[in-house]
């Protein structure tokens, strides 16, 4: 048996800081919010960035609707608080991610102004990274990659954003993205272009 | 403007795999779930582990009070059922931050059985390891690091564990801490060791 060498435990001041993580990793931390209309290519865009970011030696993750909503915020449905506070969760853990050092990638729809808002205001200035993935909602509705607007057309799913439910675009986001003018490699490339410019990546 | 390749914007399986992050970590993902009353030692045990963990280059972070009671969980209060969504919550948070391939430490009085319970059972098997902090009730009051039972026993914290909520002991934890004998460096030397022989840390 050891002997304590303090009868009090207590904190220690030399723990693992944000630049340690930082230093190490050749990257900052950020969060890169994707946001829009359903089909408008966010899953999409966020694994093609997360693809490049790995390649270039950096840690990210995503965030999205099947490691979230099956998981964390299985708890929560489509009405406007619980679309609240499930944008307010994904806001917090995606902070979280990005303290550890990490670019966490989110593809949420994220419909209201004001939740975006809120997970902005959870990241410290400049590290949150809002891009519109702008799409026209005829061009999202023909794509229907998961079948969702033939349903919400049908009457089968209440309160579909673009439909049935609003979508409020974003006012000052970091980056917009042409999703249905532009190939999905050059938008991914705007993103990494970006976090180049405003020094999350170092060069 | 650029053609689209395709008018489908398609999702594409060549993305970041768990096996390709830790392939590259040189470790596995792992949740090393603290569990104890307050005053047992288990922030400061986290923290050990993550100073050694990140010193051998390990990808880490702690799940706390700090950065989960005022963020994630800051609708949550003290009541059994808030304090099981309290961890519930963390559970899900912590697996996500081992998909991400990170070893997440997290220090939580966690005090009930099937929340421990449920917190497992959201990992993939023999990827989380439950750490019992077990110290003397009256240490850890002698301790009394944050003035915490003081305020208890003069009826000013309701529903404080060890004094006025029940804590519920490990049934079959993965490692057991005697913190009230052993040095805090002991402690952590112990948990590294166990990361070491579950494969989780390569040698």
């Amino acid at each position: 048996m050891d002997t304590p060498k303090s009868k009090h435990i207590t904190w220690t001041d030399s723990h693992v800081t944000y630049a340690m993580r930082t230093e190490r990793n050749r990257h900052q931390g950020a969060v890169v919010w994707f946001t829009g209309l359903s089909g408008a290519g966010k899953t999409t865009l966020a694994q093609l960035v997360e693809r490049e970011l790995f390649a270039l030696g950096a840690h990210c993750y995503i965030l999205d609707g099947d490691n979230v909503r099956h998981g964390l915020n299985r708890d929560l449905g489509f009405s406007p608080a619980d679309r609240t506070e499930n944008i307010r969760r994904i806001g917090e853990v995606a902070n979280l991610m990005r303290d550890s050092g990490m670019i966490c990638l989110t593809a949420f729809i994220s419909p209201y102004l004001a939740d975006r808002a809120t997970a902005r205001a959870t990241c410290p200035t400049g590290s949150f990274f809002e891009v519109y993935c702008r799409c026209d909602l005829a061009e999202c509705e023909r794509r229907d990659p998961k079948g969702l607007y033939q349903k919400a057309r049908a009457g089968k799913i209440p309160e579909f954003t673009g439909i049935s439910a609003p979508y409020e675009e974003p006012n000052a986001p970091e980056l917009v993205l042409e999703t249905d003018r532009h190939t999905p490699d050059a938008c991914a490339g705007q993103v990494l272009a970006m976090l180049r410019e405003r020094g999350i990546l170092v060069s």
